[in-house]
């Protein structure tokens, strides 16, 4: 449980060169906490349970340990999702059946509490705060939604850059600045939330290009397009790779690919682990930017979980990529933060698991002295 | 969402030849209204959100509504956990290295609150029962604890029946009477628990009778056991089931390997079935008894979910078995009903969903006239 103290300070302005909200958020991310992590673990062996027998909500126990800095880490509880929408050019391009106006009627239907992700963050105790960093609409003020338009969705990737360096900075900063405002309001864990017609095309170009997979690989059928739809948005997805620079930074491809959602989420996980709380990442989209902000500031990825595994062949390339192993696999491609959002109580109960279960001990349990079974009995 | 009207029952006294609370639940046990569970399906396609996008959500919305009989179906909350706690006469062969009494002493620790299950069971704001159908020891009366005593443990399986056919049919008697018990009492939905030392040697026996898979394939280290323990369990398990006769009923089977928490889980199912709430069981403990109920009551199985997946080997060789894919899969191997605690929320889920989702047409989305992406766009 020693704090590193000066050490692991991991990018300054996390590569963007930036100044802004971002930048503090990506010098103020450290290391978490491995002494706290190794007590939770020794804490487990000592509950009134067979050694391991927990499995992963042993493992994620040690995990908010190394995160709260303590053996026993309180709840990650209250939990805020938050929701970034912005339009997308490349819908010009025919990749999706669904109109662009859908991403400005979705919002209001999330700020109506209508949506699906409303739902379970109502059943989940969770707060939601929508986010316009790039909806092609102008909103009308509504409590609930918070204004860091960019701009009015990206330019088409399948043309030029998606936005300029610049306007990736201001989304990263939105991101960021979002997850500080939250946990300061009592926030112990964040969700990565989504809306965006379109965007599996953009978050398919990062992917790629991040990986270096071949667009069929990482190009799915997003909310359910048909052969030639698939086709056209792989073709899209490989020029927009094709053109983007080999060996530009991750600044310059998340700015020639977008989105601007895609952006603010991958500032929102940098911004979560600056302020040293558990960030539960959704499915594809969130994927993308939490790749993002991996390569921006790869010591972000250590407060980050995946909360599900998107049926998107994206996804599942991102989670193979950062080695992650998500908490649930159900089938869900609906985005919006709802994989994640399901994944909570299960991170919850890993807290509650190490604070509240009996020692073999207090249980006056047979076999915790030395003839006993103990560890590998 | 036609009721079916006097078809469909499914077995009488469920196989066992008995006149008591398990004989009078299997008779009660109906299919589930597959007319409601469709209208659940067509009303998923109507919210808004692209068509199939909660995968496994979606299923289980449809699953519930055919248990409650209606599209729509109402959160399956409170739960109500039973903890069926036993004894076992095999643990004279050294099949663990846990001390029999560890069973009586989990058991205080089970009514004090301090047990894995009971922290789950808190956060999921669900109650536990424990219930004593035949731990080796008298326990002395205590609130939260039912004495449905049928014997002091279970004999020995290695050299001779654990049980007559008379207490196997006491054992799920007690079952299905906490079920209908609970259910009277105001629980939406049941959660299948147990505790007994040894227990995964009486599991893997009933496994390897009832699906005719080897012992090896079925027998595994339980709470933790090293090569040559195993190799001892594996033993044990291959002349139990070669001792039990070829071509002997369920009942038989689950009378001359036992064990009573199997037997009273099995009755439990059943009871829960007949009550119509949704079961969700745990792992290889409550899966042996999941496969002795779905031999004497098919129908039972209709009713039931299963909440995770055990490493135990032999529990994937029961969902496997009876085609079940379960909620979750988190490596845990611990029973008491821990795996199937943490699946409740997913569930609660599918029907807060199904309730609470805005539509397409209330949310104003554009395509959901004739010329909009519908399904499979």
């Amino acid at each position: 449980m020693t704090e590193p103290s000066g050490t692991g300070r991991t990018g300054g302005t996390g590569g963007t060169g930036g100044t802004g909200a971002f930048a503090t958020a990506a010098a103020a991310v450290h290391p978490p906490d491995a002494g706290a992590a190794a007590a939770a673990r020794q804490h487990h062996d000592r509950l009134a349970k067979p050694p391991g027998s927990l499995g992963r909500l042993e493992a994620l126990g040690a995990w908010l340990a190394s995160i709260a800095g303590t053996p026993l880490p309180p709840a990650p509880a209250p939990a805020a999702v938050a929701v970034f929408a912005a339009d997308h050019g490349v819908h010009a391009q025919r990749v999706t059946t669904w109109p662009q106006e859908v991403t400005a009627q979705m919002v209001a239907t999330l700020l109506a509490g209508g949506a699906t992700i409303n739902v379970l963050a109502r059943q989940m105790g969770a707060s939601v705060t929508v986010v316009d960093v790039g909806v092609a609409a102008a909103l009308a003020p509504t409590p609930g939604l918070l204004d860091r338009k960019v701009r009015f969705g990206t330019a088409d990737l399948a043309t030029g850059p998606a936005m300029t360096e610049t306007e990736a900075r201001a989304a990263l900063d939105a991101g960021a600045e979002v997850a500080a405002d939250l946990v300061a309001a009592g926030a112990r864990c964040l969700v990565t939330g989504e809306m965006g017609i379109a965007n599996t095309t953009a978050a398919a170009a990062l992917v790629a290009a991040l990986t270096g997979r071949p667009a069929t690989e990482v190009t799915g059928r997003g909310t359910g397009i048909d052969e030639l739809t698939l086709a056209r948005k792989v073709a899209v997805v490989q020029r927009a790779v094709e053109r983007t620079e080999p060996g530009a930074g991750p600044l310059a491809v998340l700015a020639s690919l977008g989105g601007l959602e895609i952006a603010a989420l991958a500032g929102f996980v940098v911004g979560g682990a600056a302020a040293r709380v558990p960030v539960v990442v959704d499915g594809f989209i969130a994927g993308a930017g939490l790749l993002v902000a991996s390569r921006l500031v790869p010591e972000a990825l250590s407060y980050c979980l995946a909360g599900h595994r998107s049926t998107e062949p994206g996804a599942s390339a991102v989670l193979h990529d950062l080695r992650l192993t998500p908490v649930l696999d159900l089938g869900l491609r609906l985005g919006e933060g709802t994989g994640a959002c399901l994944a909570l109580p299960v991170v919850e109960a890993a807290a509650r698991v190490l604070a509240e279960t009996a020692t073999l001990e207090a249980a006056g349990v047979s076999g915790t002295q030395p003839n006993g079974p103990g560890r590998g009995a």
